[in-house]
């Protein structure tokens, strides 16, 4: 993953014999075709430039398919990289060293739903709108859904911990996470965390696992906690003079205690890119969309979240139910696509993903502008500004070298302010290969070593997903991640 | 911790060479005495006749004390046990192997308040009402403060991920800590965590610090969040026919989503020592206590509860606010006294902190009713029902050995029950020393072998807390956990 390997092709790494897999008695498949490794070599954060096949896939079909294949590559030194839907942006999924890519989706079961105990047991291949719609038949949902939900899978999102836009109501992937089943390094089965909505038993393996991007063991089956589905739902959005006026009234709204289920921001630039990607029509000023949940009483809280908006000059403030609140977020919904088709002539660049404390969020905005301006750069910035995670992209000219550097410096200064403010370089995407030598200036040193010490001590021989999420023992601070 | 200690008096293990703690320049102090050892060889459910006295007391008053004490005691091979308010149950700050007693309780401070991130930065001995106290002046409070917290401490609630009454509504402490200073094993201090609300950056070392009980690093301070007061508070009691009704009753109102920010169970016995420990003049009937949070439409969500509770029967339903609301709940405040008092003849035990999946719940309290009958024994229980946690009080008379051993299997089998049926051997208290035998059966060889190995990595001489939460390689399953 050099830049020599800039070839325009896939490169050719040094191999690892993986001959072994045809001895192995599983229920799935192993392959080693082209086609199979080069899709398995991307996410959809990957340079393909700088991507590294695998030299085979594996599609297990059975918790004992994963712990065979992780057992005989352990013994072996062969890297085992976990990949599913491959929607992750930091290259998380993508097997750095090559080796082996184990393709989750096959164990895409939903095993049993207990709308007793508010729980579902999934498989970790499963997509989340379809684990969504499965439990939908009893009334229930599972709320930390990701925007990404319609195409990732539970596994994705445990390895991320990933968040969405009801984060802000119902918290993290891993807050409805209560038991997992992971395959480990050597190939032993365990299963981490509690059925029991709570306990204070041993150390909290379950946490430590997700979050770890397949590199501390790989999840064969997960139960999930669930919630039932609001009986009210409404939603629209809010317009603003200013874009302090509307990232204040975000804070105040939070910070006031408005039970919103989803409240997110956009910037004037970003209503622009979504009036151009669709006929959206909206007004190109700093808005917020909100939605709100509830089984009852739903008007008396769009009434909070409108006096708080009120004394922030709000103008225009429509809240809907249906398919005119649907309407209503459209242009939310499809930011990415909208960022992606803006500018023919620029690329997007790895999208930011950093959150601060949510008093620090309005000054957070405004440090993505002084920089835009700084770098002479467009940078559209939204997010889930109840959070204070902010999304932002600077849109760069990959032909125009001197764009490309100025971009890349924007992006890093970003990142940086984020940590003053007493933020994370990542607020839901993890950090995979992509992110690694921001470990080390977010948390310092000592906590880097003590993630080093717990993966040499689970994963001794550092077989799984190496080069991912800690930076390797000589890798400079803030150098290239794997350079 | 051996039973040939059993002597009344306090044993004198093999002692620890502390005269090093006076080469150190510390701000704080260090204490030799017989008093300060004798206090700091004991928590709330240490058996006195069990109990191991420290080589010494330090008490820090800065990070750097707590580093340079951690730091030379653990060249040198003595243990360091973080000690504070000594409320726990389960032997989690007592020194199992003697050594230092860290008292953290000078470290008290509340450092900063920022309203605007819904934050508190505190020192680790700070009393948790105190908090609450001191937050509340800004319309804030600290949601997942426990029963105890009058007079335990933040650390001490972090070092057992402690939860409470609002659990059912807020969750955990651990949810509600976002960083954490912390001194390592070897001296040197780290942060874990983030400021940021939410963050996918590295493996969660928070989450494996909070609930490690002082075996993996000490917390020197934590940044809390807070939450807005809210504006209604209502709640009350409910009587129901029978303990199945109103077990039923609980387990509905969660998974229908009546939003309770407490929910308690009392049987009927429990309602028995209550009146016989003050003039509450209960009935003597199973019984729900309730009590809501909101910030508009309070009435609306105690209808809502009060359609539910109908379905199953309820008798009395009383819900109030100020005054009146203490005064029905006054009985649930105080149950822990009233068993104590209830039978001269009798002590109370290991109080049962079992957690099972919601809807599991009647049938957890049924196993405890027939458990009961089968060993003749007197054993009320009550709990955090809404998150299937229910506490019990095997009573029995210490001068009979019969009824202990009875009382022993009793208390064992209703463990054994809960783990059947999905659940945790302790859902707020911790493992200890007192449960460390049960770790193994609810979590598997495979799990505890992980636990070992995280902690050999990150305290690989054994100083922190040595003796507690994971069991030594050669204890046999199930047995004396320190035998």
């Amino acid at each position: 993953m050099t830049r020599e390997n800039r070839t325009g092709e896939l490169p050719t790494p040094a191999r690892h014999e993986v001959g072994f897999l045809a001895d192995l008695e599983l229920d799935g498949e192993v392959s080693h075709g082209d086609s199979d490794r080069d899709e398995h070599a991307v996410d959809y954060g990957t340079d393909e430039t700088d991507a590294v096949r695998p030299d085979a896939v594996v599609y297990p079909e059975s918790t004992a398919d994963v712990s065979a294949v992780v057992a005989a590559a352990d013994e072996r030194g062969v890297p085992v990289t976990a990949y599913a839907a491959g929607t992750g942006l930091e290259d998380g999924a993508v097997p750095a060293r090559a080796g082996i890519s184990m393709d989750m989706t096959r164990m895409d079961a939903i095993h049993d739903i207990r709308p007793d105990d508010l729980q579902v047991d999934v498989g970790p291949g499963a997509i989340g709108a379809d684990v969504d719609e499965a439990v939908a038949a009893h009334g229930l949902f599972f709320p930390p859904l990701p925007s990404s939900g319609d195409i990732s899978t539970i596994g994705g999102m445990i390895a991320t911990d990933a968040s969405g836009m009801g984060t802000v109501k119902y918290g993290e992937v891993a807050d409805w996470v209560l038991e997992l089943e992971v395959v480990l390094a050597d190939g032993s089965v365990t299963t981490v965390g509690s059925k029991a909505a709570k306990s204070s038993s041993g150390y909290n393996l379950k946490e430590l696992i997700v979050g770890s991007e397949g590199t501390l063991g790989i999840v064969t089956r997960a139960t999930l906690e669930l919630a039932g589905r609001p009986e009210q739902i409404r939603g629209g959005r809010a317009t603003f003079p200013t874009l302090d006026d509307a990232t204040a009234a975000v804070s105040d709204a939070v910070t006031a205690g408005v039970d919103v289920a989803k409240i997110e921001l956009f910037d004037a630039e970003t209503a622009m890119l979504a009036n151009d990607y669709s006929d959206a029509a909206l007004p190109e000023r700093p808005m917020v969309f909100v939605e709100f949940h509830a089984n009852h009483g739903i008007d008396e809280e769009v009434d909070f979240c409108r006096a708080v908006f009120d004394a922030h000059d709000v103008e225009q403030f429509e809240m809907a139910s249906g398919e005119r609140m649907d309407e209503l977020w459209r242009a939310r919904k499809d930011v990415t696509y909208a960022a992606e088709s803006y500018d023919p002539a620029r690329e997007m660049g790895q999208p930011g993903d950093v959150t601060v404390p949510i008093g620090s969020y309005p000054e957070m905005i405004r440090a993505v502008k002084d920089v835009a301006d700084e770098y002479d750069l467009f940078v559209p910035c939204f997010g889930h500004a109840g959070d204070g995670n902010l999304h932002y992209f600077v849109l760069r000219d990959p032909d125009d070298p001197d764009e490309v550097a100025r971009a890349e410096a924007a992006y890093g200064e970003l990142v940086e302010r984020a940590l003053e403010l007493g933020g994370t370089a990542t607020g839901e995407h993890g950090i995979g290969a992509g992110k690694r030598s921001y470990l080390e200036p977010e948390h310092g040193e000592a906590a880097v070593e003590a993630m080093r010490a717990v993966t040499e001590a689970l994963d001794p021989n550092g077989t799984l997903n190496p080069g991912t999420v800690v930076p390797d023992r000589d890798d400079a601070v803030g150098g290239d991640a794997d350079g």
